[in-house]
């Protein structure tokens, strides 16, 4: 058998010394994305991609629950279009790729491929709203959507064009849009916790951090293990304001028309860069199981002679996991040795290793190893669906339970501008202060050490922290959690 | 209670007199899609996305099954990489929609939004293909494309920007690649038949019709009522020249390097504007089983003193067949009248109607009636959902059955000339024909009336149906089939 060098195929960079390259090395070897040609977007592979789909299949299944319809809205806006809210226009227009040529013939009007669909999708439902019983409206579209930002390309985390979905609902009144903008906001933290396992925080975009036009932008926030902070999801109560700009009107039981409220809801695969970047190792990949595209790979261990009575056990138990609806694949490669297989699944980040030879077949056993730390066990091969069930269990719980002990290790408070200044230096993390709500405050720790507030409270009427603001002693009229972030 | 006017609701337009107009209220009414600010796009509504989502379903599931694994591709390809192969690009230049500017700056390299994937998909192929143990490699994305043609739009069968899947396959050898492109054809077939209740017929493109570059273009052709062929599917066999032009080879057994052979295939919602167009009716829209989003309706028929218990019998019968997943509506509204109901769901397209009123409730009976022709029968409420399944089945039949009376009714045979334009002239359809091979030939008839050939045989050694191409009176060496198309 002929082994192509480890190296090449292994994890060369480190985790904690060269966070990003190791990423980028993860993100490449576990053949999740490529880098395209054109600088800023990327090539999303099977693997990649078949992990989106899996968090697809779990939201858009809870999204249906909740009365939401799936749509297609054309992927380019009419400029006239985005214009018409001034504040989606101002608070895109930097970003906005535009077709202005069809053919060989220049556009009369540009075209702006979708940065996202508000104003594309509002006018319609205009049209589509006549009376109360219509609403709520609930319409999701998954996508992609374009914003040119010129920063450092990572994969998942920061590219040109990005998936994502997007929830666009209105309401009859503030009370439907506001728990419309909390069910998503809680779908999406379960879609954290459950499927990705990882621990979040939800808060809110402080006052000048808003969604163009919105009311309130509630926020999923994640902690890095690089100390950053990433947002992976957004949940916008809109107010009626953009109702307003475009004509979203029913009327109500009373006969009178009335303003419609709206809501506007996104995922994208940046909570997939958040799995990635928290769970995987040098070893490479590590995935959760609910996630994983195979959750079991089981590994026979042959010499010549007992080669059929370990592969006939090990195709039996693949098929008895198999049934039973595990993942499992089998790997019964001849031209690849155990070690470099071992090598490939974790690579891979399968969550659990099944190793069989001669001793478990002798002994009617199975040899279980997770990922995330090598614990290994032995099993009876009766009653062994029951016990990978269990197993694939604690791995969750397991990569959970270390990304909650980083991210409650790695909230801190600090009393003074210098302590903020200090803990963020030297730990990362995130920082809570007392805040005055004054822009020119953030503004000012920004400058000197590029972290910024990532949220506030949820809750409006939270006490802050402290009394007063880390920055300028002021009253302080909420908290601030401060961090730098992706 | 006070009724819309139904006119407003119901379908105006005649079927057979205006068979446009008549399609496009259709579309409209029953909710599917909707026109966009922009000539030439439009919008997918829910019941319209709904139907694709099934189509995709059913497809993704076939595609899997068979080795497929899905990928996402940026939506932009430069310039040169479009370039590189002459054909693409001389195929698509004139239909490609061009990004020129992001935010304020003009681009270096224009970026075409994709028309077809082939040249992004291709070159990454390379890369990841070394052995010929990673062929096949069998890739696949659901997206849209945009190719900016000036016609007419008509939502679903014309549109700039049109969703579709599009697969991308490498093999080691011709028979490989070839086994695929009928594989996939194979599966439109499928679709076509079992989802969508079309009988379709398979051929092949004349050479000068052909995919840019490819070797063999098989397609999908369905018969429209109004006499014009409609292509919804096309698998390309590729040839090596792809492959060629961007580098994708293998080191075989043999340890020496092979070009590989390539194919690509897609399918798109063009399959379900044939759909819509064959089956619907003067009362609207019209459902095959299979792919309605509501398979049966429940209408309760009550006065005030049969209220309670008619619609206690409804909501049973709704629980039994909802927990035998039948997809079912009780359509319990007490603002509208049954009459008004039954219009509202047959314009809907919903597949079977079930009448419950007290005479239902007092005989233990159910009243169910056939969207299609309006066929009732009634039914014994035990064993309802046995006899449910018996009349979906039978409902798709049915829908088959016409469809493919009418294409077997309208291919029709032509010696001459005068006879091939007088068979298209009177009655439309397909007319086979001989034909020497010659473009020119078929240009002639194409500027006297507007048919061309849309297929030929997929099996090229088929004897040609004439001896003497209709045209030119030289030795014909294959069937054409001429037809009007959209
Ligand atoms: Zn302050
Ligand atoms: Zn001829």
């Amino acid at each position: 058998m002929s082994e192509p060098e480890t190296q090449e195929l292994g994890i060369t960079e480190s985790k904690e010394h060269s966070p990003g390259e190791w990423y980028a090395e993860v993100v490449q070897k576990a053949g999740l994305a490529d880098y395209a040609p054109m600088g800023g977007f990327i090539v999303t592979r099977p693997r990649g991609y078949a992990l989106w789909e899996r968090i697809q299949d779990h939201l858009d299944g809870w999204f249906k629950e909740t009365g939401v319809e799936n749509t297609y809205f054309p992927m380019f806006i009419p400029e006239s279009y985005l214009e018409r809210e001034k504040e989606i226009v101002e608070g895109f227009d930097p970003e906005v790729a535009w077709v202005t040529q069809a053919g060989s013939d220049e556009l009369d009007e540009r075209l702006a491929v979708r940065p996202t669909s508000e104003s594309i999708i509002t006018p319609f439902m205009s049209q589509w709203i006549r009376s109360h019983r219509d609403l709520p409206m609930r319409l999701n579209q998954w996508c992609s959507v374009v914003r040119w930002e010129a920063t450092d390309t990572k994969p998942f985390i920061r590219t040109k064009e990005f998936l994502w979905q997007e929830g666009h609902t209105a309401h009859r009144d503030e009370e439907s849009a506001w728990e419309e903008t909390m069910l998503r906001l809680d779908q999406y933290r379960r879609v954290h916790e459950e499927v990705l396992a990882l621990p979040v925080l939800e808060g809110r975009k402080p006052e000048h951090d808003k969604f163009p036009g919105a009311h309130t932008t509630a926020a999923i926030e994640s902690l890095m293990p690089d100390g950053k902070a990433l947002q992976s999801a957004t949940s916008h109560y809109l107010g009626d304001g953009f109702a307003e700009a475009f004509d979203v009107t029913y009327v109500d039981e009373d006969e009178n028309e009335h303003v419609a409220h709206t809501a506007s809801w996104g995922l994208s695969w940046r909570a997939l860069g958040g799995m990635i970047m928290t769970h995987s190792d040098d070893q490479g990949l590590s995935l959760p199981p609910t996630l994983a595209p195979e959750q079991v790979v089981i590994v026979p261990i042959w010499q010549e002679d007992t080669r059929d009575e370990v592969l006939e056990y090990a195709a039996d138990l693949a098929a008895e996991l198999d049934e039973a609806d595990v993942r499992v694949e089998l790997d019964d490669r001849d031209e690849r040795n155990p070690g470099f297989k071992f090598n490939e699944w974790e690579l891979k980040g399968v969550p659990l290793r099944i190793e069989i030879g001669p001793n478990e077949v002798q002994s009617d056993e199975a040899t279980v190893v997770h990922r995330p730390d090598g614990e290994s066990a032995v099993e009876d091969r009766e009653g062994i669906v029951e016990a990978v069930s269990d197993h694939l269990d604690t791995i969750h719980a397991k990569l959970y339970a270390a990304a909650e002990q980083d991210l409650e290790e790695n909230v801190r408070e600090a009393e003074s501008r210098d302590e903020l200044l200090g803990t963020i230096g030297r730990h990362g993390g995130i920082v809570k202060t007392g805040w005055c709500g004054d822009e020119d405050c953030e503004a000012a720790i920004k400058d000197e050490i590029a972290a910024e507030i990532v949220m506030v409270p949820l809750e409006r009427d939270t006490d802050p922290v402290h009394e007063e603001c880390v920055v300028c002693d002021d009253t302080a009229v909420e908290t601030a959690y401060f961090a730098k972030s992706y």
